[in-house]
């Protein structure tokens, strides 16, 4: 093979640093590659926009012919149509892909890792989760002789930045998310970002990694930082903690609530500020990974950005026509393991629950009361007035118990007459 | 293929934990190899002791038979021979290889890497440089689209551990080693740790890696950790740093002072304690990584430990057992850009220098005129009198300078009769 013929889907912002590290490091990657590799094209909707550093005789509207003419297709459009169809094509025209679409993974990896699969090609997507961060390839590579039993991660850069600026400036959560719009870390709608979507996205590709078991987009349980204040994140900083945005993959052993199994989940929590997760700053991404042998592991690095994403896109697209070259590939799906999403009720967790209270005498035995009947110990509890009403401020930080014990306390509580208002409730992960 | 024949050469602390792991994880491995793993010897010096948990049965002292009966060799006995020979064994019997020996690739690495081209076969060594921390994977392959600017690691978890010691507890560095000693993390000699040996040839490792060039170990720049004593621990406090022992390449660009190339180098130094690796406690390891696209990346974890090793050399196994079954073979040596390895001279650093001085006036200028002399600006100088005779003890931080500079305004200092000690020389990194 005298040359490995690249197809780009997609020119946005990692699209376009793709094309341009292609031709900067040219040699590098001939190198490496053991033969050159040539941009063939660039499939884009409107090929006669200009684009500054880019060979107009490259850019396309025909992204299936395109396709038909790669030995691999780099798909960086990202959304679920045309990526699906013509990463199919690709497949078919015995192309090796290479994709930063998470969103496609989350929902239909079973499906695509088949088709790569049946044609004897590659699927690679190490810039799909946490950016630049190597992470795709360790957990399927450098851990595949090893069982991981459990991941914390920091892999979406706009909530943390949007975090850390409450952290550090004190800001509400809306003035947060105009600094980190103003900069370029949030889009006009933050909506996949805030809501937790696309953590979740990230969060069910590394379990399904992780735990060799398929979790489905859908399977991960949700929560987004909109509901986070800043007294929340007062309260975190009272208590030695940080309010981070995790993704969570535990793999649960079989026990008297149910089978083995895993959770996976997205949701803001304490963390200690001694924990390695604490010092992730900005728009940084971060994910702590513990593993039967290899003890506690940790990869950090910048978690977005075009020439981060672009330059993890490269490495895949060495490896892939590296193989193409000298044949092989690398290793496919591996979803023998098989194991149930569990539900949240077999998570142990901590709570820091926020309490309006009336401030009358016997309001903590009530509120006490609610715990003990679900079989919830308190750890700690502090009271304090606030303004000059009869309400005072109840915070209670539980020992760890059952999610749902948890959330059942929770809900009475909110029953109560004498709790005015639920004010917050965060986990506490990192001990 | 129906089965993969695995050799195992050593039954130490690794070793032994490899043979276990490939009994507890059969299963696991089989699944992900796509064919079951056989373990079908282990061979040590003396066959005849019991080794608890082990089938005698597989224990042998043939090792060269047992290379001859294998598709996959795990090599960990360490040291130079019999360890080589045995590798070219393997190699010329069509067998790829696994090995977690740092100081046989770091001595004849170029030869090995060649070696197994020649055969077609895997050498893989994943757990050689920082124990269970993915680290090589992600250097040879995730990083394979980018271009690796410069690394600073903490490389070996004794020196770390004794440092650390030194820093919580203010202890002496002989008792901060007996400490180490007591709790196994450093050996009855250790020469090969604190004289920064081991981290010098895992700093050629990486260092090769990184630069797609050939770094023998004894190009490294190596300074251990004998000089550092409980007041330069104290002095580094003072600033806001932290001593650690640093494993640093760095791609040097073509300047008026040379060609381009890399310097490698092991030396103490003051790292700020806001920087990642200032947080990095006991016997852990951790690798800064910068790259141009990628931007900065860490990876930590633990650095030694037989489970942990022997965690990262069954990732390998799977990986060269899986090309033994599906075909293909992994990236071999990348030694195109064949850089130079330049002199310390072209590293730009900081000093950390305390002079023990005559406690009269003029002596600041007097020293001020050696920096000068050589074109080193004096970013901070603290004077102060030490006991009750004329010495005082004078703390010179430098701005950045060419490393020569320095160490000649050093050698000059100690010239000066109004110096009556040159106490401590550290540079300052990670800024």
């Amino acid at each position: 093979m005298d040359r490995v013929r690249v197809a780009l889907l997609g020119c946005g912002v990692v699209g376009s640093e793709v094309a341009r590290l292609l031709l900067a490091q040219a040699d590098d990657l001939a190198a490496r590659v053991g033969a050159p590799l040539e941009l063939v094209g660039i499939a884009v909707r409107r090929p006669d926009r200009p684009r500054p550093g880019i060979d107009p005789a490259l850019l396309t509207d025909d992204a299936e012919g395109l396709v038909a003419r790669a030995d691999v297709v780099v798909e960086v459009v990202g959304g679920i149509e045309p990526a699906r169809s013509l990463m199919h094509a690709a497949f078919r025209h015995g192309a090796g892909v290479v994709t930063a679409n998470k969103v496609l993974l989350a929902e239909h990896g079973p499906e695509l890792f088949e088709a790569a699969s049946a044609a004897d090609v590659d699927l690679y997507y190490e810039a799909a989760v946490a950016g630049a961060i190597p992470l795709i390839r360790p957990l399927r590579e450098s851990l595949a002789g090893d069982r991981v039993t459990r991941f914390l991660g920091i892999v979406n850069g706009t909530t943390n930045y949007v975090l850390d600026q409450m952290d550090t400036t004190g800001a509400g959560f809306g003035d947060a998310v105009e600094r980190a719009q103003a900069l370029g870390y949030a889009e006009a709608d933050p909506t996949a970002d805030v809501e937790g979507y696309d953590a979740a996205s990230k969060a069910a590709i590394l379990a399904s990694l992780a735990f060799h078991t398929r979790v489905p987009g859908e399977a991960v349980h949700r929560e987004g930082i909109t509901g986070v204040s800043a007294a929340d994140v007062a309260a975190a900083a009272r208590m030695g903690c940080v309010v981070k945005l995790l993704a969570i993959g535990s793999r649960e052993p079989e026990g008297p609530d149910g089978p083995a199994g895993v959770t996976v989940r997205v949701h803001p929590a304490f963390v200690p500020r001694s924990h390695p997760l604490a010092g992730v700053r900005g728009p940084f991404n971060a994910v702590f990974v513990e593993a039967e042998a290899a003890g506690e592991l940790m990869f950090y690095g910048p978690g977005a950005g075009g020439t981060p994403t672009a330059g993890a896109v490269l490495g895949d697209v060495v490896a892939v026509a590296r193989h193409r070259v000298h044949g092989g590939r690398g290793p496919g799906e591996s979803a023998y393991a098989d194991l149930p999403t569990l539900p949240l009720s077999r998570v142990l967790t901590r709570y820091h629950v926020r309490l309006e209270v009336a401030d009358r005498p016997g309001v903590l035995a009530r509120v006490a009361d609610a715990f003990a009947a679900h079989g919830v110990s308190i750890e700690q509890v502090r009271q304090q007035a606030v303004g000059e009403d009869e309400a005072a401020e109840l915070v209670v930080v539980t020992h760890v118990a059952p999610d749902t014990a948890l959330s059942d306390t929770v809900a009475d509580l909110a029953g109560l007459d004498v709790v005015l208002d639920v004010t917050s409730v965060m986990r506490v992960e990192g001990e």
